[in-house]
């Protein structure tokens, strides 16, 4: 049988979006429904893939296939295409499987040549709507199917419309119009070598041809790639009997949503504009209705469409975006859809439709986009004001979105003036070259970091998303000047004191200050109710990354149910630790090395004790020290140039003396690839009594908190094992200690061991370290670098994200997890893991854990939890609701 | 039934290695052929290892069978164990599946007693041997059982004999020999604080214990590590009939082989030592006869003993390595096994054997290891000037074994002055901190290089191995000062100029020259008959890895079937190239960039045409540039530093804005962990038109080198590809350029594209890469890095070894594939390509295509061939086909 690649509005229904597009399918519904559609018919999305591989040209049968449809339409509205006496005319519009606004093409008026228009002028008794009609077909036909530049078109109406006195298109008289349609004509012939067609299939033809044609378009592809949109979908093809909305003050054209998009209050919400088409509302020329308004402007008309609307909101169990017409007071829907919504207002519309009768929990929860929850809990800049900052100017440069969220405040070139200046009351944006941990005081004082160097796992980066700070990283454009305390930009200088703004969420830096809204997640009642649902559905737990205390409460407070990993290195870090840390690192002789651990033992364990506090009765998995040692010592070529100086100038020899010294300490430490160097388990084995240390404060720890009453539940994670060996050891000798711990406070606490799945062959080996671990938490982030190949601190920055944008990689595999590769690896652990110890607990800590479509795969590969950072917690919690809905579905892959 | 512990040496025969030992199953199977052994019996292995699992317990039974088997031997012998009238002696020996010399513990005439030593005096009729073996029984049980130091007994052994005339044990008098017993007693009873055990069965009980008990002493655990024997053997214990080569000179005692051990020459080779036990030909205080004079001094004996080393030697197929014992003109065997023997002899008596129609090919090429192979194409140091080496005192420091090998020469500290003085005829050992591409010239030109640091894949490692120039790396005990052209090691300076020696096989560093004996593959005419069997037999094509012509032509020499491996970033190291790869990664843009690469163009081609000459007929695999840009520029420490004073001293401003202009494009392509970083086919991607020359380069070199008749076969390899888009838009572009060459150039050659395996996701994923990929090439190197996370320039310094000497890791999984999680992955990839694309071609080209145990692996898993350096192809030729063989045998391990 001959494919099918026309479908008449009344063949279709809803469920075709696939085949006929979002909009055909909304139109073939409605004229189901027996709602007023003006007849026509859909060219399907497999027509245009067909178009494609076929090298542009219509697939076999498509032609015959409208020409049929064209006749059906004929009959259905006893018009005739091309017919002088009572000319049928027809929109050409796109119609992809979702929304995608304004990225393709449409034609309207198709239909229109020197007889049809006599023809219309007539039978409207409009001779001026007929030859403003015609010429609207022109100048789109021109502009979208044949490239013509729309301003050779736009300044010829402009002059005529400079002429009359009123200076609005309405003023224009027929004559003029009709000059226009002649000078239209000649621009048409003179860019392009030929006639305006006159042959009304020719116009179809062409203006089907263009829609297909603008499927790949730049706008469509740039607009898919941003959006994770499939090249491979195609657009659909509506062909619909034109009405007019310009036939009078009886006529008119609006758009409308059943509840409001910003903030989801329940009323109609749109505007209405009388004796137009269209293209005049969106062109701004004239100021609409309000659709309110309508009710007393037009109530016949108001009422009409009220019972229509409300109608589709019920039909379809979503707020609707609705188009319409009315011609000479009779209304005609045009198109129907889901509407797009903010975050807040989704939320709010989801949970009032519940509680409304009209959707069920499980679809509430589905209809939010993770994404909206995620954007709900960042403060974000006051659109119309960015907007207006961006006119002006004032965007100075793009750089890495590191850490969502917006900022403004005064740029601080240093982190000590950061927070003198913070205490005093400034709102302050850090500004440097790059940060090291001598900086997170001034981060964690500031409202935001910018950085001119580093990428999405720069330390500016990871700090800032670890305590919910905005960060711009990586924004290369501009040139930090410490010394003068300055950046500048293409020759503009910021200076120290100056205003600037920051979006994490997008990764641009203003000039000056944008008010940002804020969010407080307590009084989001809406969003706790959906969260509470997703609570009730979902299977895998929501645990969280925290590393101090105030983390650890403030992940509760999101719903966290678990501590999945704490990481110890902070710890190290701290100013006032270092001295021992580096004595730690240097001691040549094990006894010396324990006389720097004894000083840092009671330093742990009161971070131990406080976590564990904060978490009573839930899990705390702790991860022992992971980083190479040369992370916790000077920087090697800062270190080589104050030596050559200090050699050079030949001062201060004590100070050479001992620079030397610790120049030598680093470079005995220094790695060529430190990632996969000495650090993770390697440190243990390697460093007698640094784990051992560890192991003790947490437990010390652990068993006071017991005995204050607080429910302990220690979870320690030995990391980067890549032969069960070292897990073995490691966990006997840690084990040894715990016991040791445990009867010396006489007090049990519930504890157990466990590892990190973080190397190809922990993974591939899993059965084998299952014997020797309690649970498997999966760090994606190392699984992903080691099975790519990719050192994310040097992949990011190089070609990483070029690798998307080229579509070598469909998306950047650290932000979501490659499912095909990786993926493969953590299923496979997952099956051996259980295999060997069927009640493993498993669980996953990278930075995937807070990625929704991860979550998915996460959930269907029977994780029992997953691990995120403390503002991801909610997301995270919505997203696992869907993933266990959609299984509930039998879903095989997740729709967006 | 109850666990039989204990089998009579008439009930074993010499299939059970495994449970008696090596020993007890020659001397059962002596004992079955009916050959004179003395009656005696065997604990078998599993009683050592009940015994250890026991905690240092007999296993329930065991020595009730002990004793039953004495009452067996007894009733043999005819004579009583503590019996004073006719009292039998017993030795106590361990001996475990392999023969580990020395390593463990023995104990002799055990059953002796102030009683039974009468008794065995009168017996004898001879009372000075009766003592002399009771002084030997107590010495050796201090010693062996109860670790009395076994100076105490030589102080007091040397005094008498220096009292008497002579000097020699022969001239201890009767009484003597019985005060010696009586302070032999003494020196027992004060170390241990009890008497010499008087309890004959005592005796016995605690000697097997003591042999227990030797399989974890220190000596034999390191043997164990040294080759490589699991601990979970355990060792046997035989327990047999002393017989006495010490009663007169009819008596005595010898060891011999059935061929030469040295040459393989077919006569008995040995010593006999008349009127002795055992360990008095090893303690070398009387000199024995040569086995062969033994015709002569006593025939009788002679023609019985040829006579059984015959038909040993025809029963076991193999030459024997035996020990006997003459008592009273009556031959007794005490063991046999097969002999250790040279490289060259193994070699030898393989054919002979083949030719004297004993053995079968098969067995002649399973018979020699791999490393004997290896062993035999390396010069070596003369064995015995290398022990008086090490006597003098001249090791100075054992380094890294980096490339094998023995080279002497004058030390010289600087490449420049290395090679003059290597032009002016001197043998040169090139010296140096470490080394880089500079030094590539002073390496080729010397005998042998050192360097002080660096591990096994360092610069001087990598360039030494694949030129087959002996090196010891890492010697980190010398202090190399290229200033002074001198190296120290605790106080001792070695100046340029000095003679040194160095052996890379083992890492050892002399001062001054030890003789080398050199090899001529061509003349090994046995080895070339081996060989030829072994291409017979195996499945594996064997090919090389060779970056120029010269090592093409060698390799095709030993036995190469194809270039499995051409790197051709060494075309891109040499020093007049330089300008242009500095110009082509420091350019702007790509207009520029095209004009360096232009400059390349034709010197690459040159480069392939040599090889393709060299070999003609053969596949030749090429691999497109792979290392990380920054390798191919300046240092960026040294840059700093000479920025760095440039700026402080103010000199010079040109050479600092050049070198500060340098330092910035060095710091732009500078990586954290740059093997992860932007390199292999990521370069191809992202810097366009490098690979694209290269493949030109390459179809140009393949279609001139046709034209002139040459049969060109051009594998285009495309490195570290993680994902299949990155190796389809890759092959696609470079098969492009291959078609215009062969079009421009008006002649086809034979080509296939395909990529390596050497990212985990790669191997993951090789179902999607073999739909792009004509062959799989794995680089385990790689893939081993990136499974264990192990970057093996940090861990084999930092860790690895460690790992190895503290049995965390079996082995150096860069040395030999890990099978268990590496293996899985390349057995996956094998599955699933093969699977895509049923006649893809799989081999291997990293470093483990040249071990032995991995090419068994390979061979297993269906790899088509391996590629290897061009001096380990005789090894893998061997190994192969030693696969092949165990393969048809249906073994499931190699036992070693």
């Amino acid at each position: 049988m001959a494919t099918k690649w026309v479908y008449l509005f009344d063949e279709g229904n809803r469920d075709m979006r696939e085949l006929l597009g979002g909009k055909g399918a909304g139109l073939a519904e409605m004229t189901k429904a027996g709602l007023p559609v003006p007849p026509g018919f859909t060219v399907t999305t497999e027509a245009c893939l067909a178009y494609y591989s076929a090298g542009h040209t219509f697939p076999e049968g498509m032609w015959d296939q409208v020409l049929s449809a064209m006749k059906e339409t004929e009959k259905k509205t006893g018009k005739g295409f091309g017919d002088p006496k009572n000319p049928l005319l027809v929109s050409v519009r796109s119609g992809a499987r979702v929304s995608m606004p304004g990225m393709m093409d449409t034609v309207l008026n198709v239909g229109l040549n020197p007889e049809t228009v006599q023809g219309l002028a007539e039978l409207s008794g409009n001779e001026r709507f007929a030859y403003d009609s015609y010429r609207r077909l022109i100048s789109m036909f021109g502009r979208v199917v044949k490239d013509v530049p729309g301003e050779l078109f736009d300044e010829v109406f402009d002059a005529y419309r400079a002429r009359t006195e009123g200076g609005g298109d309405t003023d224009l008289t027929v004559d003029m119009l009709k000059e226009i349609v002649a000078e239209y004509k000649a621009i048409y012939k003179r860019e392009l070598g030929q006639d305006f067609p006159d042959d009304v299939y020719q116009q179809l033809s062409e203006a089907i041809e263009a829609v297909f044609m603008s499927w790949f378009g730049n706008k469509a592809v740039t607009y898919r790639r941003l959006n994770k949109l499939p090249d491979d979908w195609g657009t659909a093809v509506n062909v619909c009997t034109m009405v007019f909305g310009n036939m009078g003050e009886e006529s008119g054209t609006g758009v409308a949503f059943t509840r409001d998009p910003s903030t989801g209050e329940k009323h109609l919400f749109g505007e209405y504009l009388a004796n137009a088409q269209g293209e005049d509302v969106v062109a701004g020329t004239r100021t609409p209705l309000h659709i309110e308004e309508l009710q007393r402007a037009n109530p016949t008309i108001y009422s009409q469409f009220l019972e229509v609307a409300q109608g589709l909101e019920r039909h379809y169990r979503d707020m609707q975006d609705m188009e319409f017409t009315v011609e000479r007071g009779k209304l005609w829907m045009l198109q129907t859809r889901s509407g797009k919504r903010t975050a807040r207002a989704a939320i709010k519309i989801a949970v009032d439709m519940v509680n409304e009768g009209l959707i069920t929990k499980e679809e509430a929860v589905q209809r939010i986009e993770p994404s909206q929850v995620d954007a709900m809990l960042h403060p974000s800049f006051d659109q119309k004001a960015k907007d207006e900052a961006i006119s002006r100017g004032d965007l100075l440069a793009t750089g890495l979105n590191a850490s969502p969220g917006a900022a403004t405040g005064v740029a601080v070139f240093d982190s000590e003036r950061a927070m003198q200046r913070a205490q005093a009351g400034e709102d302050v944006v850090l500004v440097r070259p790059e940060t090291s941990p001598d900086d997170v005081g001034g981060m964690l004082t500031s409202r935001g970091v910018l950085t001119q160097h580093g990428g999405a796992t720069s330390h500016a980066a990871v700090v800032a998303r670890g305590n919910n700070l905005p960060c711009v990283a990586g924004a290369e454009d501009i040139s930090v000047d410490t010394e003068r305390r300055q950046f500048s930009v293409d020759g503009r200088v910021v200076k120290e004191g100056d205003l600037i703004s920051i979006d994490g969420t997008t990764g641009e830096v203003f000039v000056g200050a944008i008010p940002t809204i804020d969010v407080d997640f307590a009084r989001e009642q809406n969003l706790a109710t959906l969260l509470s649902w997703a609570d009730e559905i979902r299977r895998l737990g929501i645990y969280t990354n925290a590393d101090y205390p105030r983390d650890a409460k403030r992940a509760r407070e999101l719903g966290a149910e678990g501590i999945g990993l704490c990481r110890t290195e902070h710890m190290f870090f701290e100013e006032e630790r270092r001295p021992a840390v580096v004595g730690m690192i240097m001691a040549r002789t094990d006894e010396e090395r324990q006389k720097y651990l004894d000083e840092l033992l009671p330093l742990q364990r009161a971070d131990f004790e406080g976590i564990f506090e904060a978490m009573d009765g839930l899990p705390v998995t702790i991860r022992l020290i992971d980083p190479p040692m040369h992370e916790f010592l000077p920087d090697r070529e800062e270190l080589i140039e104050e030596v050559t100086r200090l050699r050079c100038t030949g001062e201060n020899p004590e100070l050479l003396a001992d620079r030397e010294r610790m120049l030598r300490v680093v470079e005995a430490h220094w790695e060529t690839n430190p990632m996969m160097g000495l650090r993770g388990c390697r440190v243990g084995l390697m460093m007698p009594g640094v784990t051992e240390m560890q192991t003790r404060a947490i437990f010390e720890a652990a068993c006071r908190q017991a005995k204050k009453g607080v429910d302990v539940h220690v979870e320690v994670m030995i990391p980067l094992v890549s032969h069960v060996n070292e897990l073995r050891i490691e966990r006997e000798a840690l084990e040894r200690v715990a016991k040791e711990v445990m009867a010396e406070e006489g007090i049990e606490v519930d504890y157990k061991f466990g590892t990190m799945i973080e190397t190809p062959r922990g993974a591939i080996t899993a059965g084998e370290l299952a014997k020797h671990a309690e649970f498997f938490s999966f760090g994606t982030n190392d699984l992903t670098q080691m099975s790519f190949g990719f050192s994310r601190d040097d992949a990011e920055g190089k070609f990483l994200l070029d690798y998307v944008e080229r579509g070598i990689l469909p998306q950047n595999p650290f932000q979501s997890l490659d499912q095909t590769g990786v993926g493969k690896l953590v299923a496979m652990a997952v099956k051996d893991g259980r295999e060997t110890r069927p009640d493993i607990e498993l669980g996953i800590c990278g930075e995937h854990g807070g990625d929704p479509d991860s979550i998915h795969f996460f959930h269907k590969v029977g994780l029992a939890y997953v691990s995120c950072s403390p503002f991801r917690v909610p997301v995270a919690r919505l997203a696992a609701a869907q993933a266990a809905i959609e299984e509930k579905q039998g879903a095989t892959f997740r729709d967006k």
